[in-house]
């Protein structure tokens, strides 16, 4: 769901004036993004998308985020760039009914999402996500995940006792929690990742990837980890039980034939799967248990990221054998 | 609100296809009408919006609404026409969750809805409601208003007991329904009207009005009784309380550059237009009290169309003198 803040035609007007893009002919709310509200407006010299940031994007991390797809961009990487205002700033602040609200301007990029992806568009996305590792290790500013390791505690101790609430079998996440940490392996090679490439993240167009979107969980992180979302993301049905293998192979292969994993990468797939279905298992656990019957939001079942946890724990050895 | 239904990208890329407009590129859910769920869609040869219609319009309905779009168009009225598909039909049932859905493809317009019209904007809607107006005159289908006159009764008995847990004023309403209906004038002439011509359902571009949209209440009815609805939606602040003659005399004026009214419409505007006021409130004092809290949209004030109405009633003679 999106479009929380409702922007008048005159406010709207004189804002995408304040960028070089030419004159307003058209904006429309669109039901895009979880956490912000997004416009895709349109003027006489092309169309963009407008995003203002809502509560859970820190204004603090915008520099990181829309310098991030400035970087990409210029290196060729199928990302929106940054449409900057008139005074040469990436965002710019609106103050909607006494709150100080953050928006930007991205390119608009063409292509859909897939629903049902298809090998050769999970091969196009290993390749592009590769592409975008590489592209960003000369990228300089820095970020945390703040969805990593270190948070994922935070988020369990949140849940604990109200597991069964949502599903008795989530109760056995701690031990899950404690056993991957342990593992979680050092040293992997790091780059900034897109932490959450989920389908649709991901514009496809003609069977090229025309469009990574949505980098607002973007962080430094070991770039292994980055593929191990993805895998998890695209080679389950939406339940997270039937895994199917030449989707997860399909993506592997693309990523490797941009970038090759190192050995201890390759190693260290199973156990970053499991963490990676861990991060969303828990993230959604949390948003289960803390979200408002009435709010505007579908809420998430963690239980389709418990039963990938749970699959990469018993055959993740064999999906990432080399 | 909207968005109420999804659609798979592999879904709309054979939706699409099965309309001869070009291979899909992009295609976005707005958050646009509020009783059905609308994407602006992209494909190679141009921009069309995709409405599927949900619980409020009545599949018997569509081939006079997207039938008047078509005749409108024809005639050269702003309104967006209707694309037929491969077999000619101007819309189709889908099949989502078990559930039949009617879903047709109009042309998208461009432009921008006022949230503060100007004296000038009002003018030029006035004349483009009396072009629809003489274009519909020809329009060989009929369908009676189903928010008119013969409905009001039944709203005000659902309300009855209940104004009070809304505004104890509107408990006023059912005297004011009595004698509006009372002088509810016959033998004005009629054509198809639009009978909901808010702002938000005009577009705007370089001063011009570059479409009139969401036509899911014409019906049949006195021509001035919707330049009472339009006077009403356009002529005041949002609670109903500040009438601006400027804009009221603009859109009357602007009718009138297309289409004089008649001695006999002209004196029923005062009754026509708290009678417009009196729809508007009933139907959302109903919404109001039958909306459930959680539901995913927002209820609007019906006390912002009494005050209209109480304005009226005492102003009316005066704003609609000749």
């Amino acid at each position: 769901m999106a479009v929380y803040t409702r922007i008048g035609a005159e406010e709207m007007a004189a804002l995408i004036d304040s960028f070089d893009v030419g004159a307003l002919v058209s904006a429309k709310g669109i039901a895009e993004g979880v956490s912000n509200s997004n416009w895709l407006v349109e003027t006489q010299r092309g169309r963009f998308i407008l995003t203002m940031y809502e509560e859970r994007t820190d204004v603090a991390d915008l520099p990181f985020f829309l310098g991030l797809l400035d970087h990409l961009a210029a290196a060729g990487c199928p990302v929106p760039a940054t449409i900057h205002d008139r005074t040469g700033a990436a965002f710019q602040t609106l103050s909607c009914k006494g709150r100080d609200k953050a928006v930007a301007l991205i390119e608009f990029l063409p292509g859909v999402s897939a629903d049902r992806p298809t090998a050769a568009q999970a091969h196009a996305v290993g390749s592009a996500l590769a592409g975008v590792h590489l592209s960003a290790l000369a990228f300089a500013m820095r970020r945390t995940d703040a969805m990593g390791p270190a948070a994922w505690l935070r988020f369990a101790t949140s849940c604990a006792g109200r597991w069964q609430e949502i599903d008795a079998r989530l109760s056995a996440i701690p031990d899950h929690l404690a056993r991957i940490a342990a593992q979680w392996p050092a040293d992997l090679p790091s780059s900034v990742i897109h932490a959450d490439l989920f389908p649709d993240n991901v514009l496809l167009l003609d069977g090229r990837v025309s469009g990574l979107i949505d980098f607002y969980f973007a962080c430094n992180g070991p770039m292994a980890y980055d593929l191990a979302v993805t895998h998890a993301a695209w080679s389950f049905d939406s339940q997270g039980r039937a895994f199917d293998a030449a989707l997860g192979d399909a993506l592997l292969n693309g990523y490797e034939t941009v970038r090759p994993l190192a050995a201890s990468e390759r190693a260290a797939l199973p156990v970053l799967a499991q963490a990676a279905s861990l991060r969303f298992a828990l993230t959604r656990a949390y948003d289960w248990l803390n979200t408002p019957p009435d709010a505007l939001v579908t809420r998430k079942n963690p239980v389709e990221f418990f039963n990938r946890l749970e699959f990469y724990a018993r055959s993740g050895a064999a999906v990432f054998a080399p």
